[in-house]
């Protein structure tokens, strides 16, 4: 299971190398408080120190420690040693607040992490287990809906105050904002990649699930099924129905079909202003946004149906959206 | 289209003589000023005055005038009718303020039905035409979420801040509570009923609606359609079902899924603590509400199942809702 799993870790065109010579694009958040802020993947961890300009400093990627009894602790351990080398290299920031977001289920009202199969935790307090060892206020959320939020503070959901944001990568995750505050429903909300549309197995255990037929995932690994072949990903896959592949082409109807069909009930129960897309998938371009589009006019009638808006801060948003957090936290506030 | 359209109509139990000697069930709001309410569907129009008690008095049903070029003034002129036979019934009782929901799509903020199949007006200014006539402050919703208000302060929905409930009758619609208040989206939101969960037609105009197929209105003429046989409504063809019925048991079957699929999706992306289920269909008690919840568990996974619980207000919920609306503008609020 993947729930809400985050796809940053698959977008090669925001990492920094670790003496964090190359900034990402767009990490800034304003002025305010300094901050340090994490993003914990599945895959890897994304650090930096974000100074009172909102400039993020030493941003890097680093392996995230391997799962078990002790997952929890272990991470933190690893946070720490990140912290201090980020404190090494530049001893003029001086955080006031740790920003920490993980994936899975998570409750950030209590900073529990409830569930995550990727980090292999149940009910871990990892927000406690933070701000002790670290001796600093810790914003503790979860990564979708992190990233959601800093795409509403600074990115393409900011003219927006009821928007869904969905992330389209190695799985399909969600986030809900509702007169301008998140939905969470104590870390349950927006499960849209769980969302069934249809009848078939997904690997969490239910049925019908978008995230098994539409993610970036699914897609490649559903064309390599039907056709024996390798992709490398599922822009080649949609490159290929674009070039005739008959296989290539029912797999991403299919998939396209998914989403139009996830959307479509989002647009008939929640009635978002915007679907801000992000996420591998929103990469490519037309063939997705254009094609969504056509396809729920023709699916839905009297409904009011929502722009559809790519997400702008990329793999970025999840580190900008946990300093955001850990601003709010520190006073800072974004500028 | 029935969009929204609420079933109230569909319950004998409430209906009160013109006299208004026998009240409706639960038809008290609590201590406040007294008000005028009006709930008004595609086929009758409820009226009433509640006291400064809070008891309805005068309680009754009538046609709703036929639809037409000047609906919305016909109607209005209509209210004005019931309101002066109410008032010279009962002097004593001098209302501060009137309540008028109407069913279609509605934007409360802006008084105005937006659509009405049944009502046949589009972009009427309700509210300011009946604030004019009556001269008194008007506040003007949506029929099922209004009734859902009245679920959330008085009735079923009562112990949750976070809850959808669903009014499956001649359709099937819907009304999300987030934070303890109405998430409308401009009157767009909670389209349940109109909310794709397949591929068939719906008069609507869109695909796969789960009104189509689950609304007691569908499973009695769904009934009819594959049988050739009449039935009196959906109750008839559960009985039938239980009796053995192979062509009964699959439609029952048939809209048993799609409601699943349908509170599956709500679990998935708003993740309510509970779902509140009032209606002609609710009356089928076991048969439908355990029915769900067992086939919730098979169909989900780590979702957070909300709670299944019956509405309470049954067809009272509308005017009841309406008086409340009322009594917010009136300053009474509910006791």
């Amino acid at each position: 299971m993947s729930t809400a799993a985050s796809d940053h870790s698959a977008i090669p065109d925001v990492v920094t190398d670790v003496s964090g010579e190359r900034l990402a694009r767009a990490a800034t958040i304003g002025r305010g408080a300094p901050v340090l802020a994490f993003d914990v993947g599945g895959t890897d961890i994304k650090s930096a120190l974000f100074d009172a300009d909102g400039t993020a400093i030493g941003l890097r990627r680093t392996p995230t420690p391997a799962g078990g009894e002790d997952a929890p602790e272990r991470l933190i351990d690893r946070l720490v040693e990140l912290a201090d080398e980020l404190r090494t290299q530049h001893p003029e920031i001086v955080p006031a607040a740790i920003g920490l977001v993980v994936p899975g289920i998570v409750d950030e009202q209590a900073g529990i992490g409830v569930f995550s199969s990727n980090l292999g935790w149940r009910d871990a307090p990892i927000r406690d287990l933070a701000a002790a060892r670290f001796g600093l206020p810790v914003a503790f959320d979860h990564d979708v809906r992190t990233a959601s939020w800093a795409e509403h503070v600074l990115g393409g959901a900011r003219s927006y105050e009821n928007s869904v944001v969905l992330i389209i990568g190695t799985g399909v995750a969600g986030a809900i904002l509702i007169d301008g505050r998140p939905h969470t429903a104590g870390g349950y909300a927006g499960e849209i990649g769980h969302s069934p549309i249809g009848d078939w197995p997904c690997p969490c255990g239910a049925r019908g699930c978008l995230e098994a037929i539409a993610s970036a995932g699914a897609i490649s690994r559903r064309y390599a099924e039907a056709s024996g072949a390798h992709v490398g990903g599922a822009k080649e896959v949609i490159a290929l129905a674009a070039d005739g592949d008959e296989v290539a082409a029912r797999v991403w109807n299919e998939a396209l079909d998914a989403l139009t069909m996830s959307i479509a009930q989002l647009t008939a129960v929640i009635a978002p202003e915007a679907v801000v897309i992000g996420g591998g998938l929103s990469r490519a371009g037309g063939a997705l946004f254009d094609e969504l589009r056509s396809r729920l006019r023709a699916r839905l009638s009297f409904h009011r149906i929502p722009t559809l808006v790519p997400a702008e801060l990329s793999g970025n948003a999840g580190i900008l959206g946990s300093a955001l957090r850990a601003r709010e936290l520190a006073g800072g506030g974004a500028a």
